[in-house]
């Protein structure tokens, strides 16, 4: 366990929350302007989060036509320009192993690292959406155990490719005129069942070696791939037993891999709506949740849980072993599985559980010190190494957590004052990238 | 014919010149590092040149070991930084057609226009180095006229993709909840021999309405390819006959297709190597051609034309008949005839040829008074829209254009003082894009 909690910050659309274009000022398209995500960054950097994430999609459903979704643009090239507003913080961006080639994908990484100075990180995803497949050639996408067969190839490949320079490869002797000791970058000649590559990278190493590894998939295939290769995991877990035993469970499978269980940070997601008193944070919530509409969100939770719409009421609990029993489920199981502890647990009708699930993610309603407390609770009984905040709607979302909750943390010795070095890796607390001979 | 012509800059490694990174102050390394791009962006908008151009390649070839070439960076990454530290300067980038999907591209390119606020251009390539085929399955590279019918496709589904927002279905309004007009955005459901694509596109259009394409290829399929699509054409020549019938013909095949000639831009590349003298002109590209050694040019050489070095006597002139003959080259058209073309016209020995072709291009060595000599016969005589700008050495080859070249070329209203407007479209002089209703 960390002394003090990592804290990342989710962008989607304008908000987590579907209403969130309603309730802000500003344009509504202002999620395809540059200084919308720029404000972003540097409110973020000023408050010392670890890292911002931009959460993607290659989905492109009719859900984009109700409201400013996840999805819209290249998380790589809003990254970059994120970038270059700021010094310090971390850029985490999604792309998916499944829709992608290993050798574009290291280099559009390995790009970012360069641009960022070492403050990169992929979200490894394989993508669960089933109409992402109509974008690409339109055969059904791959089961779920194919995905991760080759999410796992995919992975090694590209962590290949970063590795393929060693750190003193760059010689840059304008005297002799040696550029590059070529004995010191290694051609891969990659051949499995998904991908030849023949490499090596484009790149030399970045300042922080290579970009940091995140994951998000709770399936068994994903908490494997996340103990074989991630540094940090991202999950949705909405009871504090489910989290701790999740974060338990992903510590033991990194230490049967050979990792010290330290060297990989599980961060659940975090949505806070705050208000300077119980009653105004409620008062946001119903605004938005006003805004948006009770249709698309039951629509949302049919499609996460896996069931017909038609089977879920209102004003009844979620039919939970139609749920349990449904061999067809292709969905996401962490998202599904959250939701379903969180309404056992609690006894929530679906109507309950709609306002209390934080799209998908554990929410607390409350006041600044309201939310330090569920997020010191979590963290000091080991629920989590800190966590995903899921910012409701920018840039109010945001600029609450930022000048009022992180300041009690602050006060608690819960998160940090400041950066602790130039590099994601440093400042993520992770051991530095071996720099080992190259296999 | 413009009035004023236009003036892009090529970026490619430390320079064009492979001598670029000795010569040079500062880190060979600079190439990896945000803060050389941010410098040549912000100097190219001070010199209000109509765009910066990231060159590419998805070759790793040993070449890579000798100096700081192309291909290192994601060219979306790279501009995407620039983009942050500009308003006006255009921002275009190389990607292949052979080795991505259209829609990653199209999402990609989108994404760069957003948050470009309209300036992005995308130079549509389909990749003749059979190395890179390495990177992607280890199949070999597919021939020519393949290569060409895919991207023809790709083209076609990447400008589908790019319109199938109609420029008023965003409607954005907060009172009613109408976020997009559904009725207004338009699935595309390609089905063709290389892609199966659903769309729309992720995003509105853009402030130009979508990127600008640029096309480089001077091959019969090559030709009609930018004839059909391009907005901007690239192209090696050396010599003004050359030139001139190029940009004819393009214009011509361009006029087949029913489009206006004044619609399509040609821009040969142009490398000046300037000096406050001719003899320090000279001076500095002795020193760079010094400094990279003829070896490795040689070969290149040999690369460019399509036969084996041993074929090539540096004190006699070029095999043409051997080049002529050849029925198995693979290789640019391009940069192919325009070498044949230069050292015939000339009488040239091999020596004189790597001398005086600027790595494929034209190239002139000496005063700015004499590179605007030049610019200025070709461009009054027909050959030329204006030059894409090959940088010998950065900084100081872009510092040596905007201080001093620039400024001759304004003297002789042969170039703006400024930029005509907000995006690339509006500068590059080419017509609204149309909001014609979808098809």
């Amino acid at each position: 366990m960390n002394e003090r909690m990592i804290l990342t910050a989710t962008v989607m659309g304008l908000g987590m929350h579907h209403g969130a274009w309603r309730l802000r000022d500003g344009d509504p398209f202002d999620y395809a302007d540059p200084d919308y995500y720029a404000q972003i960054a540097t409110t973020g950097e000023a408050g010392a989060l670890h890292a911002i994430f931009l959460a993607d999609t290659l989905d492109v459903s009719e859900e984009r036509f109700a409201r400013p979704n996840l999805g819209a643009l290249d998380p790589a090239v809003v990254l970059a320009v994120m970038a270059a507003h700021t010094d310090r913080i971390g850029l985490v961006g999604t792309s998916s192993t499944t829709f992608n080639e290993p050798f574009n994908l290291a280099r559009r990484f390995a790009s970012l690292d360069a641009m960022s100075r070492g403050r990169a990180g992929w979200n490894a995803v394989t993508t669960f959406v089933p109409a992402v497949a109509g974008n690409f050639g339109g055969t059904p996408l791959p089961p779920h155990e194919e995905r991760y067969a080759r999410a796992e190839e995919f992975l090694d490949v590209v962590i290949d490719l970063w590795e393929s320079w060693e750190p003193d490869a760059t010689v840059g002797d304008k005297a002799s005129g040696v550029f590059v000791d070529p004995a010191r970058v290694h051609v891969l000649d990659h051949r499995g069942p998904h991908f030849a590559v023949r490499g090596p990278s484009t790149l030399p190493r970045s300042r922080q070696g290579r970009p940091v590894i995140f994951q998000a998939g709770a399936s068994e295939g994903g908490r494997e791939l996340a103990a074989r290769y991630a540094d940090v995991v991202f999950t949705a877990q909405n009871t504090l037993g489910a989290a701790t035993a999740f974060r338990a469970d992903i510590r033991r499978r990194a230490t049967a891999h050979g990792r010290s269980p330290d060297e990989i940070k599980v961060l659940p997601g975090l949505l806070p709506v705050v208000g300077s008193t119980t009653a105004e944070a409620r008062a946001r919530k119903e605004a938005l949740d006003e805004l948006r509409g009770i249709g698309p969100e039951l629509e949302k939770l049919a499609m996460r849980v896996g069931v017909p719409v038609t089977e879920l009421r209102l004003d009844e609990p979620l039919p939970v072993e139609l749920i349990r029993t449904n061999g067809a489920f292709r969905g996401s199981h962490g998202f599904r599985d959250a939701a379903v502890e969180l309404a056992t647990r609690e006894g929530l009708t679906v109507r309950e559980l709609l306002y209390a699930n934080g799209g998908g993610h554990l929410q607390v309603v409350g006041t600044p010190e309201e939310i330090a407390d569920t997020a010191e609770a979590w963290f000091t009984a080991g629920g989590a190494d800190g966590f995903n905040l899921m910012i409701d709607a920018f840039p109010t979302g945001l600029d609450s957590v930022v000048d009022h909750v992180l300041p009690l943390l602050r006060k608690r010795c819960l998160f940090q004052h400041d950066y602790a070095g130039a590099t994601l890796r440093v400042n993520l607390g992770l051991p530095p990238h071996p720099s080992q001979p190259w296999k």
